[in-house]
Formats: structure tokens, C-alpha cells, sequence
């Protein structure tokens, strides 16, 4: 297998990319300087006297500094990814056994570093179609549920702040409200919004914060995240070995030790100023949906959109499929030939797409090729 | 915090780089073209259908079949890093205050992973200065002294196979002999020889494999590693969630998923022939030994030494600072004056360092640089 047999990747330069998992990880350029620069090995460690997080040079340390005052939190940790700050959390707060109550919009993620700490887990279900909303009371009534079913309350509680399907905004200070009052530790799953848009864990009422960097810091093809805690958990879940004591157990020692560290660091600056533009994105994704619905694609999730992630749903692409001689693999070709790349291949009837850091004339690019294919096919 | 601000990193292009961290995690040409060309998010996942391990585009399916065979092992997994492969393997097949067996020259993050699983610590020590040499013969004492404490084997023993201080090659087969004739679950830790120098787990009679393929797979910034485990125990330590088939859970569904994938595909093919030449780099090591022992930087570690790692004592290295302007932080300083870069500032009397991968006009500079040295101040 050599470098000619795999073929290298040219989505973001040659085409208008709305996969929601790549659009506001797309890197800048001087994101990409940076992770040229240190694209060898162990590079981040260069100047490390023991431990990640307090490397000066490059200075990691001030970063997660910045980055836990961002959040509304009083410390931050790098980790590898969302996923692994999540585990994180259940690992160090929780005991085999445990319950843990999850929203039913979660990412697969939550439930298996759930069922990899050994937890039970409770769902808070949505409102289901169209809607697919999460009430946060919901929380409430699991919490009951088992506390009747178990004889305590829940180790912990998990909400997806923002799901990866509907782009459904939950009130996650009112689910804040509920825990705090029941007196049970609340994650909170930040992957689609932190990065994006404002969060303030404090406000939120957050006891910890999991952030996807990969996904909505623009931090690209290295995967990395970060989990933002309150002084009150510190010391519990950033707890350092018995033996080595610069050495955090629930990262072993040190996560993201790379190149990864230093694209998130260099794509900060641009991240803090963009959440600022959050109105004028979800602007764009209301656009997009409203153009959309008109020709019979139409947002499924809470409406008018509260985010740049959508799912839509479908008869009229669906009905082309079933003539169409490239089957339902026509959606993707067609958008393609249009410049238009993201939606997943094979899906017609139902998928989801993102807007993210498009521009108004990228937005309408998508619409048209849209109303194109409908038009020339349906 | 601007990229101005961190400045960019330029070891590998302007210095000869003998940090042992980063010698064999050099990337080669072609692999910075694959890091840069999927720079952008989640970009291995552009044709997943679910499992990073078994996507197909880029070939990660048929790459993970090719090292597993070069392994000598069954079945390989992509890991965030060795760290991450072993408490996978401990989080498997242990359970808190289950007994393990570790080396005396053990990296940090062996006992970090095994302190995280909750596990009760046995050490193998070495034999001490100068040679520091792990004795295989220790596990089946170690063992021995487990039954009488805790009534019942180890749950798991693990060897550092060759440890990145001096750079010892334990006779893991031996070690092997021993765990198989105990029933003892054998994890190898190769951070230091996999990439490096050939491997064979079946010969070894190893049941699991860590490898390290940012420090040992010329593979980068990216950190990123590989498990490799036998039939015997695929199903154990790759479980699947029991509500998500497809998500393996010890990887928390997928780890490394991005840049750092297509670097180690890219690399492969280079580290694959590599591993053939380890004669000659231990040739390289064995000449830097000598010359440097002529001026009293002794290697320690057992002698002639058998890997590109290295660790040295001198006395004629620690009386300069004693005297010099820059105190310690002179050889640092002289050496990166003669183009050699890669000993931790500040040292003197002992350290370590690694010629993998140099040409021998590299390694007679570095000889070269280190007797100037002496001459100039001693």
C-alpha cells in the first residue's frame, strides 16, 4: 500500500463541504502552518518538564487557561477527543453499577463510555417527530425513576447540549437547575455547540463541559477535545497519579501530545471571535432551510432552526431514486457534479447537513443546486 | 494568542535530532503530504460506515489485516497511543485490585494504566547500576510472590520489551515462556522496538502488543498507536457495545480518527522495510558508544549496546558545568551551536539519546560535536 494507492483528500478546497462533522472543524491557514510546523514527532513536548497541560513553550498552560475562562469554568484539560472526556468524567464520579441518565438526541459516544464505565443508563426520551425535542424537565422525572428503581440518585447526569442530528438547542440551564437542586453532577456535551456558539458553563450551572476540538474548534484532521471543570470537581477528576505526581490518570500522563495541541492552540484566537458571529450562522441555516422547504425538503427538528445542523426529510428526492438510473446514489452524484459535497452517499429520503462558516453566496450555491436537481429530475 | 506568538518548530529540518521521543516518529515525505492533504476534520470518516477499523477508503481495513501479520499477532486495532492500547488491555481483562506484573524499567504510563484499572502493582526490578538489565527469570518470582499474598496469579503481567531509558532488549521470549506456563496474560509493551526492529508475537508467545507509532512508526506530530492481540483474546479486549454492534468499546467506538490514521498508512510501507535494517542501526548506536567512551561519556545499560537508545553517564560532562558561564545549560547550548539538538537543556551527567534512523556521517557529526566539546572546556 503506497501513498499512490491512497487517494489524497481535496473536499475542502474543491467543493462546498456541508458534512456537519467537518464544517466548523475546517481548519485555517494558519492552522495548517502550524500543524506543518510541528508535524514530527512528540513535537509538542519539545520544551515538557512532566505534564501536557503545563507545557510554557508552546504554551499550552496559558491556552487552557483562556479556554476554561471561554467556557465559563474554572479548569481545563486537553483530551483526546470529545468521546475520552466524556469517559473521563464516568470513570473518575462514578462506580460500576452506577446510573447515569442520558438525553435520547445523545451521540453514540455518551452511551458507550457509559457502558464502558460499567453505568446503567437512563434516558430522558425526546418529544419525538417532527420535533425530536429534549425537555429538560425530562430530567426530573428520570431522576425519580431512579431514584424509585435503584434507592439513590443517578452518579451523574448527561446532556447533549446540541445533538448531531436535529441541531436541537436544549435549555441546558434549566437542566442545570434540575441537577443542582438534586444534587447530581451534570455533564454537559458541548461537541455541537462549544467552538460555535457562546457557552457559559457558569450560567449553565455545568459541572463538567466535554468539547469536540476536531469537530467545532476548527482544529481538523488531529482529534482532540477538552474538558472544562469546576474547582469543585478538579481535584477529583483531574487527579494525579499515586506515584508520579505531574501525571493526570485520567489523561495516563498526557492525551493529545502533538501537532493536534498545536492546531487547536493556533485556531483559538479565530474561535473565540467567531462564536461572537453565532446569529449570523444560524441566519444562514434558516435561509437555506426556508429556500429548501419550498421544493418539498423539509427540516425535521425544533422550528424556525436554532443552528447551523439540520435533517431534513425528503418525498420528492426520495421519488426520484426510484427511476433514477444511478438509484439513490443520484442525490450525491448530482450535488457533486455541482460542486456541492457532505450529504452522506446513498441517502435521499433523509439526512443532515451543516451551513457552518459558509458564506451567504456558498448558502445560496447549496440551495440552487438543490432546486437544480429537483427541478430537472422530479 | 496568535500563531506569531508560538513560534514554529524547525528540529528536524535545520538540526540532527537524537531526542529518543522523536528519532523513529519522523515523518517521511510522503506522509506529510497524507497529514496535510486530510489536515481537515474527521477526515478518515469521509467513507465510514460506522467503524473506524473497518473503513476501506482510505484502505484502514486492509492496513490493520496487513500489521497484525507483520506483528506475528491475530487481529490489530488503531489506539489513541501505547498508553491508551494498554489500559485498554488492563480495563479488559482486569478487575480493581486484580495483581499485575510491570518491569523495573517501565515507562511511566504502564503503571499510570494499570494504577487507572483500579490494579495492585508487582515490580520486576532490575539488576541495577550499571546494566540495569531485566532478568525474564523475575516473572516467574514475581508470580510466585503474587499466589502467596494474594492467593491467586497476576491478572495480567507486562513487559517493557525495550525500555526507552537505556534502550535494554529484554529476552521477551523467555518472559513469554514463563506467562504461558503460568497462565498469565502477556502484554508487551513495544513503544521502543515495534517500527524499529522486527517483531514476531507468535514467536514471542506475546498475547497482546502495544505499539507506539508516533515514537516508533515514523508517523509524527499525530499521537496515535496500535493493539495487536491474539484470536484467543479478540473478542475480550475488542468487545462490541452491546447496544451499538458496530462500536468497539475499549476505543470508545473510534479513536485516532483523522490525519494521524493516514500518516501511519503512509509510513507503513517505509517502516516495513526498515525494520530489516536494524543491524545496521545498532551498528550506528555500537560506534557512538565507543567513540563517546574514549572521552568518558559512558553508556550505561547492557554492553555492547543492542538499540539506537541510549543512555550515558560523565563525569568530564558534569565537571564543565561546574565551571562554565552557562552552568548545566551549556551542553545544550554548544550542541545546538554544532547542529545537534535532542538532549534535554539542563542535563550533564546523565542522559539519553537516540541515532535511529541517522546516516553515519550523522552520527560520526554527533561524535564529533561531543569531542570538541570536551576539548574546548574540560
Amino acid at each position: 500500500m503506497k501513498v499512490a494507492d491512497m487517494e489524497l483528500r481535496d473536499r475542502e478546497e474543491d467543493y462546498v463541504n456541508i458534512n456537519p462533522l467537518q464544517t466548523a472543524g475546517r481548519t485555517y491557514a494558519e492552522t495548517r502552518k502550524a500543524v506543518s510546523s510541528y508535524v514530527d514527532g512528540y513535537s509538542v513536548c519539545d520544551w515538557c518538564s512532566g505534564d501536557l497541560c503545563s507545557i510554557d513553550k508552546p504554551p499550552v498552560k496559558g491556552f487552557l487557561a483562556d479556554v476554561a475562562e471561554f467556557l465559563g469554568m474554572d479548569a481545563a484539560l486537553l483530551t483526546n477527543g470529545c468521546r475520552e472526556a466524556k469517559y473521563a468524567v464516568l470513570h473518575s464520579i462514578t462506580k460500576p453499577g452506577d446510573a447515569v441518565v442520558v438525553d435520547g438526541n445523545k451521540h453514540y459516544t455518551t452511551y458507550v463510555a457509559a457502558e464502558r464505565a460499567g453505568l446503567r443508563i437512563y434516558e430522558v426520551k425526546s418529544n419525538g417527530p417532527p420535533e425530536y425535542g429534549i425537555d429538560p424537565e425530562g430530567y426530573a422525572e428520570a431522576f425519580a425513576k431512579v431514584k424509585e428503581e435503584t434507592g439513590s440518585m443517578p452518579a451523574a447526569a448527561i446532556l447533549t447540549h446540541v445533538d448531531g442530528s436535529y441541531g436541537n438547542v436544549v435549555d441546558a440551564e434549566r437542566a442545570g437547575e434540575i441537577c443542582r437542586e438534586s444534587g447530581v453532577p451534570y455533564l454537559l456535551n458541548t461537541a455541537y455547540s462549544s467552538g460555535r456558539m457562546p457557552i457559559d458553563g457558569g450560567r449553565i450551572g455545568a459541572d463538567f463541559i466535554a468539547c469536540s476540538c476536531h469537530k467545532s474548534w476548527a482544529t481538523g484532521g488531529g482529534n482532540i477535545g477538552l474538558l472544562a471543570v469546576t474547582d469543585e470537581w478538579a481535584d477529583k477528576v483531574f487527579r494525579r497519579s499515586s506515584a508520579y505526581d505531574v501525571k493526570t490518570l485520567e489523561i495516563l500522563g498526557c492525551s493529545t501530545r502533538g501537532s493536534a495541541t498545536v492546531a487547536l492552540m493556533a485556531s483559538y484566537p479565530r474561535v473565540k471571535e467567531r462564536v461572537e458571529n453565532w446569529s449570523s450562522e444560524v441566519g444562514n441555516a434558516r435561509w437555506l432551510m426556508e429556500e429548501l422547504g419550498k421544493i418539498g425538503i423539509n427540516q425535521l427538528g425544533v422550528k424556525p432552526t436554532e443552528h447551523d445542523v439540520n435533517f431534513v426529510e425528503s418525498d420528492v428526492l426520495y421519488k426520484i431514486s426510484e427511476t433514477h438510473k444511478k438509484k439513490n446514489y443520484y442525490l450525491y452524484s448530482e450535488l457533486k457534479k455541482r460542486g456541492v459535497v457532505g450529504i452522506k452517499a446513498g441517502l435521499t429520503k433523509h439526512f443532515k447537513l451543516s451551513t457552518y462558516g459558509k458564506t451567504r453566496a456558498q448558502v445560496e450555491h447549496v440551495a440552487r443546486a438543490f432546486k437544480e436537481i429537483v427541478e430537472e429530475f422530479a
